[in-house]
């Protein structure tokens, strides 16, 4: 049960042009995959964030944990925290955590494939057999522009969206193929007005789905009280509004609305004076921030405590990490709201062998076989790994791809 | 991996006559030994609260509890609070949490079993190989008095404590014994005068040893503010000095004492308020309270995330909650406080095979054999239960055991 070797594979795959108040997806994502190699050859399988500043940060963990037992996650922990919270490079608190995550996910993975249990059975239990996702509408482009031109040769199969109309054929296309049965739209790309009537077209065509707006900061307080106003009736609840603690307080006060967030609260010690200034009622987790899979449980206690809800948050992921979410998810009973994911973004670039998440009603069912019960496609991993060599692409820059398109496009927020 | 049976026991043992608040304890006290019978024939083993009441609760949780898997501790949790939340004689949260700890506990101590894992790897590792307990005083009678008379026929092996200079006696006694590193007054029994020449008088026989006293709310905010003014100086912490979050608020802003309990904040639902006011600085954690091993570990998430210290709090107990409680300590970072313990007080009634758990240099090495890593003594067991037949004793009663002697003993609080 000794950790024998980790193996960190930067990785980049497909992603269509979704735009939000970054800018817009580039045509790769950026991620990287994680092997624990445990004594007598089991692998456990995780899936970190991408980019070269982070696999870097990844690989400097991994002679701290060669050698831990592979149940010691308190001993793992410790071990990344020493290697990686000293010297001139030291990392913040949230950042050791971002690299705990994806190695945290392989052992329990590890843990899992040894013992013959599945993940949600080591984070205390699946409370329901089936994790419940949501439709994660995005403005987007019908297809990346030509890199030459700048002019977009052709439609992916999701084809443009950037009006109430092309986000309700999306949410259709998108409810049609997987029956989700609650909507998420990304917002803060247009002015509130045309938002709003996208909300409101949504409501309108599918009546009684629970509808999500998150315009990822992009609004002003007031702004965010306009929206409110219009729209608030029709939300299940609205995510990050506007930036930071004490304009959510506001929005919230004014409002009455229940505020969600995955950017004002994303570590622990964020919590106390979110708390004191009741800035958000519910919290995205997201174990990819909140230090993997058994802290994201212990986050799940802590808002049970204090009486803030729970949801989850995605960022562009493959199949590694919609298992790890799955189980959670199905771990987690404070877990009330269909959980968000890219998955379905995905252009068929995953590492781990098809088949075993499929979304079918809205909704995943949490794997039975032991760990995250996913197997990696080690030619795939090899493909994508290339793909990210190849690229040169080694960080994130939504602002600087559009900006090729857009030169005056400015990603301050406030916008609206 | 499944829980075929659940064998509840109440059993009754020998307890010398330490003073509290309450009364004096009893010449027996009142426990139950759960074992989890799972597929193959594993047996796990929890330890909870005692008495005929608490005894009926447990059993009316068996027949929701068979049939699970003994993994599946959120069903296990779910299936008693379905099972004794309802109807009638619907019981409490917290005392469905007191209910769920010593099934929880047995169901850790299974899994270990199947596994070959210590419950402290269960628990994410132990970050420590020995977890230090303090000393923990108590004034107390020479013996119990003659059921027949009310006179003392004979002296324990501890004799009697009723002075400073008895008191220190007696941590010499026990630190001699077991080599404890601090120590605890079981305070709230005498006038605070005398309390306060116990501390001194251990403050200088013990240089360098962390002190605490715990009158257990015996106190009015002005004496607590007075022996803190007179000893504040000399603790490493002040523990329940007042009765409620309010008078623990106040003690705390007029004193700036860290100030620890095990009565205010004994669930979830009472840290908002606690954090809100101030209250505490630090939570006596005890698995017996907060639902068992798995739900303390996330507390120690709570107060880590509030900046709350964790300590342990102790009730008279055997040794499988010993073994329980040293292994949730190794495995809580956030806990930096040696535990209470009333361990040292047994009279040799355990049923556990002996020599599995020591204390030397005041502190116990964490058990490193399957689950919790002791084994049950049938004849022991069975001795235990014989006894708790016989006796005819069904509740604790502190009050009124004191009162046939001193029938004057009132036990309202605040007393000083
Ligand atoms: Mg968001
Ligand atoms: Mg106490």
């Amino acid at each position: 049960m000794i950790i024998r070797d980790v193996i960190v594979t930067p990785i980049a795959f497909r992603d269509p042009p979704l735009l939000n108040v970054a800018g817009v997806h580039e045509p790769l994502a950026l991620r990287s995959i994680v092997q624990v190699v445990v004594d007598g050859g089991v692998v456990g399988l995780g899936e970190g964030n991408g980019g070269a500043e982070f696999t870097e940060w990844l690989r400097r963990a991994v002679p701290a944990v060669i050698g831990k037992s592979v149940f010691d996650l308190n001993g793992i922990e410790r071990a990344i925290d020493e290697a990686l919270s000293f010297g001139a490079d030291a990392l913040a608190r949230r950042d050791l955590r971002s690299v705990l995550a994806p190695i945290d996910v392989a052992a329990h993975d590890a843990q899992g494939k040894i013992l013959g249990l599945p993940v949600s059975e080591l984070l205390g239990g699946a409370v329901r057999r089936r994790v419940p996702y949501s439709a994660y509408l995005f403005y987007k482009w019908a297809d990346h522009p030509d890199a030459g031109t700048g002019r977009i040769a052709g439609a992916d199969e999701w084809g443009e969206a950037t009006t109430p109309d092309g986000i309700v054929a999306q949410a259709r296309a998108l409810i049609d193929r997987y029956g989700f049965e609650s909507i998420k739209l990304k917002a803060g790309v247009l002015p509130p007005d045309e938002e709003i009537a996208a909300i409101r077209a949504l409501a309108e065509a599918f009546p009684g789905y629970p509808l999500r707006i998150d315009p990822n900061g992009a609004w002003t307080v007031e702004t965010a009280e306009r929206v409110a106003a219009e729209v608030g009736g029709l939300l299940e609840y609205l995510e990050d509004p506007v930036l930071g603690l004490d304009g959510m307080s506001q929005v919230r006060a004014a409002t009455g609305l229940p505020l969600a967030t995955n950017m004002c609260v994303v570590a622990f010690e964020q919590i106390p004076e979110a708390v004191r200034k009741d800035s958000v009622q519910i919290i995205l987790g997201d174990h990819h921030y909140w230090g993997g899979l058994r802290h994201t449980r212990e986050l799940g206690m802590v808002c049970e405590t204090f009486g803030i809800g729970l949801s989850m948050h995605s960022n562009s992921h493959l199949g590694i990490s919609f298992a790890a979410m799955t189980h959670l998810a199905a771990a987690s009973p404070g877990l009330t709201y269909a959980c968000d994911t890219h998955y379905p973004w995905n252009r068929g670039d995953d590492v781990i062998v098809p088949g075993a998440l499929e979304i079918v009603g809205g909704s995943v069912a949490v794997p039975t076989g032991p760990g995250l019960g996913v197997e990696l496609d080690e030619a795939a991993l090899a493909r994508q790994h290339r793909v990210y060599l190849d690229s040169g692409r080694r960080e994130r820059d939504d602002a600087g791809y559009i900006r090729r398109f857009q030169p005056d496009f400015d990603p301050r927020l406030p916008r609206f």
